[in-house]
């Protein structure tokens, strides 16, 4: 049984295990240590019980590292000179480097990555739905850690902190680094240019929103994760050059059939959203008159929502579609029964 | 003075120009060209006065070509065989082959692209507000097309062929082709390694959304710009070679600074809205108490609201952020104007 569990580093991630946590255990014991700053806010919102010292971490059941990967590996080597005994975990987005250093140093370490995130950073951000329907991967099996976290309401999965890591690479950690690249490309192209300043619109926009990242906890996972970007870099350059040819022999129909290739292969991933906050989404038909949506919205007055989208214009049926989004799956479900009570408009779930 | 306009091509784009141009002009005829049942939709929703076949086009004093670049190319020939005098525009992505066509047939042509889109296509989705705020770019200044489009709220720039493709090449074409061999990389990667498609979180998504468009409009949008696009594509290699390099010698500082750079360079970027929708957005400070955001929304019941995004949790202030979206300027206007008049909650305009 956890009795006492310590978390380093009370920032969005951390401090939304700490809430985690506390859901589904009340009675466990959580230590913070951080910034005295932090320990004061995170201690004033019942993010965890007292602040601790790094110290203490050999009397506690398990020790949690929320920090950026490089302060990890340094932790990791605090913990081990400490002769901690507990069950130590983390929260970085690289998992090779620190599942072989902890490995190495005899630690009792199963790493993590929870694979939820927001725009927002701090211990003021810390949000107990931050992992709801998130994949949480776990370098190894560990049922006192799924119970430990069983209140985030993530999916656990176990993925090899290699194969972790070279999948990473193609869909997050290589990507960065393209878009960052293609912000430089086309900053350079303006001074020959300048009005590519001006009119990059909706598809650039979105290409390059993760340019706009820390670059320092960029840099440390690049470098974490060095040989398999490398790889895809690489690889990237060759597939870059297959579609040079195409265009350069001006071959339409191989040109269309690429492109419709890749429509089809992005369909067959399981695109994820970006936060919690999409995955608890209900279509509503309303009838096409005023206040029917007002209607809606005064039936949900004491539901936590979070998005309303309200039908298009120039549709084609008659009924115009709500679109709601909730907090919590239980928001939903309250929301779905309300409605149903109240109206004979049809929801779906999103 | 223009009495009479003829459309080729009711779409999304063709159908909203007729909306705008009726939106300043009610006197102006218009006429469509189109399929049967296209015209018979655009006829009853009063998009145009009547259907029309293309012979008709040595009557009237401006002719559009709302269609895909290759029918742009051919419809010109036969412009130009039927000998018609009248100003003649289109609207396609690309200018350069387009201009020299037409000057080469020795018509009366000022090329047009309406930086604006949607997810939704055809002529059921035609919008009135579907060019408000968004730029519309013309290949020479002409006084004509600027009266007769004045009714679309669009923002017009004088953009010269070549200079518009070059830009468009680097914000716009190339980076689609970009993320099509993101997708087509992650694709292979996946027969590795299945998790790749599972895990695609939020950055992959929106890297890749545009791989999603129709490949026949792309493949000719990028032939019809192929040169340019080829000389970004042999640029890009070259930056990514040096990204490779940095990566490569694992120098931390530096690749610091390049991302750091990267996320500048991105913020002096006029990173235009992908539609019109979230150009008219308001944030109300309201209390934090319930009934807020419902009396907010109750005042507002007779405006066309597109969006509303509710205040987040664990914010730090007492007040809380509701952010409302308007369809149109004077929807924003009026609803702030009501707001203030009603209450003393704090208005900004987004």
């Amino acid at each position: 049984m956890t009795k006492k569990v310590m978390i380093v580093g009370l920032g969005l991630i951390g401090g939304s295990l700490a809430l985690g946590i506390r859901r589904a255990h009340p009675k466990i014991e959580i230590l913070g240590v951080d910034r005295p700053e932090t320990l004061a806010i995170a201690t004033d919102r019942g993010l965890i019980d007292r602040p601790s010292a790094l110290t203490e971490a050999v009397s506690v059941d398990v020790v949690i590292l929320a920090v950026p990967i490089t302060q990890i590996l340094v932790y990791l080597r605090e913990l081990s000179a400490l002769g901690v005994r507990a069950l130590v975990t983390d929260t970085g987005s690289t998992k090779a480097e620190i599942v072989r250093l902890a490995d190495k140093l005899g630690l009792n370490f199963v790493g993590g990555h929870p694979m939820a995130g927001s725009h927002k950073s701090g211990v003021n951000a810390a949000d107990v739905n931050l992992f709801e329907h998130a994949y949480f991967l776990l370098t190894a099996d560990n049922e006192l850690l799924k119970d430990l976290y069983s209140g985030l309401g993530a999916k656990f999965m176990v993925v090899e902190a290699q194969t972790h890591d070279r999948v990473m690479s193609q869909v997050s950690h290589f990507p960065h680094l393209l878009a960052s690249a293609l912000v430089m490309q086309s900053d350079g192209f303006s001074s020959d240019f300048p009005l590519t300043k001006k009119l990059s619109a909706g598809g650039f926009r979105d290409m390059t929103r993760i340019a706009a990242s820390e670059p320092a906890m960029w840099a440390s996972i690049l470098l974490s994760n060095r040989e398999a970007v490398l790889s895809r870099l690489a690889d990237f350059k060759a597939q870059l050059t297959e579609v040079e040819s195409l265009l350069a022999a001006a071959d339409s129909a191989r040109l269309t059939d690429y492109l419709t290739m890749s429509r089809q292969a992005r369909e067959t991933m399981e695109i994820l959203p970006g936060n919690s906050a999409n995955n608890h989404l209900l279509y509503i038909s309303i009838p096409d008159e005023k206040g029917a949506t007002l209607r809606v919205l005064a039936l949900l007055a004491d539901i936590s929502i979070t998005n309303v989208k309200l039908n298009e214009n120039n549709r084609e049926d008659i009924h115009g579609q709500l679109q709601i989004s909730f907090k919590t799956r239980d928001d939903l479900t309250r929301a779905k029964e309300l409605i149903a009570l109240a109206t004979n408009f049809s929801v779906v779930e999103g």
